[in-house]
């Protein structure tokens, strides 16, 4: 099939840091939609294993970790080797995003990323407080960096699934919500805008309600981690701690709930790892279920973003965090680790297309609070179409390199907007670019409350007259 | 295959009251063991669909639920149908077992149960508290029981794996341990000296360490309880809040821990449900692992059982509980279900030993605390022993059933014992009875402690001077 629609052409280098699972599913969807050559493309991958797939399109690969040491010096010559910019698309886990970002400035390279990765040693670091260890840290380093760079190449940060695509969600999910409710407006064209257009519907808060119904074939071998997409990035996450862009109708701290002292305050955070803290959720197809409160960018991004002010007085802002359901495997495998200290498994392994029997990722934003109750807006891929849709990857999988290949559009055609979130983006030619690698993409509306999630023997602290208090989602 | 040991001759009826998973797999066992006729067989259940297998193996089936209105009608013409007393071999849900121990008194019939099970709407009464709703004021009905019925025809409580089986096997690892510590003891013939004996050799407490490895051929359907033994009996019992034996040496009550007003004050109860409370212990196929506090009658008898008192003041009493990993698939059962709010999934169904792929039972007693550090004792059955062994039964089955076995045949060989708990039963006797069925049975010391299960990175409230302390236990 040669009939894919050309977003874009690119002349110069395109540089990809990372072969994992996202990776080798982002190659074949540049190749596809880029105009360009297989030998403008560089893979850096420290895993050699990885070289024949990205070879085998054509690519060159190079053998190499990416350190704080050696990433100028790997990197230079590749992005400054011909006349035209470079490209450098970073998929990698352990590497430093804003030292490369600063390495793309001062090279006129774009970037793209679907992550604020720090270099190895920051997520487990154990000399760190929970507070240092926080995606909410991380982004302010993004958001200092923003400001110091100023206008200038553009940078696009954090362009995954989620975070990233959930973002450009959120805004088609609010457009509905003020539809349905009648409300005038026309499409905001600025942050504050949105922030005020969210605040009018009477948002309270978004969940990025990630159900992952994908089963494999064979049963879990024991002390193994098993995971749909990158098993170090899902524990290095994972063990980070719990935390949420914090709502302004939020009436009580979680229990180990902490503020930050330092930064714009969108967040905060809870003394307990992410993959072990439970949230009240719901998806159209299983319905309610047990999400994980998983710390993810997107949660303080989107709380920030529509964040209103009168002056310097927060006068709105949504509750925003993430709620994800892994597939089962990925439940038994965190059970397992935890189970035994947190000691890692002899073996981690990434599902591929063919060891999935069936089920679907159902990825989208639960936009809550409203006078409509609740509105799910979202992505639902099955592995079945996800393999007939590009080689290489799952339906999870497939989310996310479509938003990368969107975010990668988005940027050749905007290459001046300096360093950028994906809040910031058009979520309209976003969605454009990546909506045939979705599935269906629809939003449903639901009568569904964390109250209806509660269990009536055990029902603990929670607030009867505000169903939607954070309160009543987090599972004690 | 006729050559089976006979333990004992039963020339009275035999009235099986329910036939689920461990009715259908005791069946066999009575009649290969237990000198007697099918036809004396009569089995009661509500389910129609199991009257085949009943009546296939020649025991009469009638289709009954047993309730508090209709069990004397049903039960008392049974019992007194010949010239020679009856046998009740009770393993049904929702049957109250102290009434049908009076029946049995009443009739002069042996009796053996696997649970003080309550009638139905006990354990998930809305208006009872959560105090009323353990197992710990069921136990104090059945002392209460013992006391009023005083000497007579024996009547077995609580002689499944565990509760019945565990306490043989506590025993037992006690002597190893004494052997092990080179303490000179000749064995105990009273509680007192047991519990004396428990004392001196410097144990802290005990976990009823479970582990099911089973696992199943086809991934779990959605929307689907699966389980090695009842459903119905596990939901009921992981809706209960957890509890414990409590013992003396322990120094912090767990949050949200209660201790009873009324009774002999060997447990407390802890206001969550137990298959929502997880616990750090060790097995010796797959090391340290979670194991879920679910309430059981011998975390209550054994703390009990092993009290050392001068005069009505209590000098020593081990901690004792359950800590249970059921299979991968239970795992996920509750997690779906307590996800929906409690939601009881559509389908229930306990897996039958042609649906299991591999795996086993290894269930034990972990003896804790003392110079030698801790000591597992118990039985690993894998489900390809199982299949070889017995019909109709998963490994956890197996181990259930042939307690079941071991109870009847003592009641048989002891048959005016009064009421009676496993742990005052003669341990060698049940244990030599029951042992072809129970695969490898051996003991492992092991040097693990729960704080070598905490995860470095939130270690939280935990006591480092004395490892064993419940506070390290139990996961926060």
């Amino acid at each position: 099939m040669t009939n894919w629609p050309v977003h874009a052409t690119w002349n110069g280098p395109i540089v990809m840091i990372g072969f994992g699972s996202i990776g080798r599913g982002t190659l074949p969807l540049i190749l596809r939609h880029i105009k360009c050559s297989p030998s403008q493309i560089t893979v850096i991958d420290p895993d050699a294993s990885r070289s024949q797939l990205a070879e085998h399109q054509g690519a060159a690969f190079i053998n190499e970790g990416l350190t704080r040491k050696n990433y100028r010096q790997v990197l230079k010559p590749l992005l400054t080797s011909g006349p035209e910019r470079a490209l450098i698309v970073n998929l990698s886990v352990d590497v430093g995003s804003l030292d490369i970002m600063r390495v793309a400035r001062e090279t006129n390279s774009l970037y793209v990323d679907t992550v604020i990765e720090p270099w190895k040693g920051y997520y487990d670091n154990p000399n760190a407080t929970h507070g240092e260890r926080t995606n909410y840290m991380l982004r302010e380093g993004l958001l200092a960096l923003k400001k110091e760079l100023g206008t200038g190449v553009t940078a696009v940060s954090c362009c995954g699934a989620n975070p990233g695509m959930v973002s450009w969600f959120v805004k088609k999910a609010l457009m509905d919500i003020a539809a349905e409710l009648k409300l005038k407006v026309s499409e905001p064209t600025t942050r504050e805008g949105w922030a005020k257009l969210m605040k009018r519907a009477g948002v309270k808060g978004i969940h990025v309600a990630e159900r992952d119904t994908q089963r494999t074939k064979a049963p879990k071998p024991f002390d193994t981690f098993l995971n749909t997409w990158s098993v170090e990035g899902f524990i290095a996450e994972g063990l980070q701690p719990a935390e949420l862009g914090w709502g302004t109708h939020e009436k009580k701290m979680p229990p180990k709930g902490k503020k930050h002292k330092v930064g714009n305050g969108a967040a905060i955070y809870i003394e307990r790892p992410g993959a072990d803290t439970r949230v009240r959720t719901w998806t159209p197809t299983q319905g309610p279920h047990y999400g994980f409160l998983v710390t993810h960018n997107e949660a303080i991004s989107i709380a920030d973003y529509f964040t209103v002010r009168d002056g310097r007085k927060v006068t709105y802002r949504p509750t925003c965090h993430y709620a994800y359901h892994p597939c089962n495997d990925a439940i038994l495998s965190w059970h397992e680790m935890l189970g035994a200290g947190g000691k890692r498994q002899s073996q981690w392994h990434v599902l591929d297309e063919n060891e999935i029997a069936d089920g679907m990722d159902e990825l989208g934003v639960l936009v809550y609070g409203h006078k409509k109750n609740a509105y799910w807006y979202g992505s639902q891929l099955s592995i079945e179409e996800a393999r007939k849709l590009a080689p290489y990857q799952s339906a999870t999988g497939l989310q996310v390199t479509s938003s990368v290949l969107a975010g990668i559009v988005w940027a050749i055609e905007n290459p001046s907007a300096g360093v950028v979130e994906t809040d910031e983006m058009d979520y309209k030619r976003c969605m454009e670019v990546q909506r045939p690698y979705l599935g269906t993409v629809k939003g449903y509306y639901t009568d569904w409350t964390p109250l209806k999630s509660i269990e009536h023997l055990f029902e603990g602290d929670i607030d009867k007259r505000d169903p939607w208090q954070f309160q009543n989602i987090l599972v004690p």
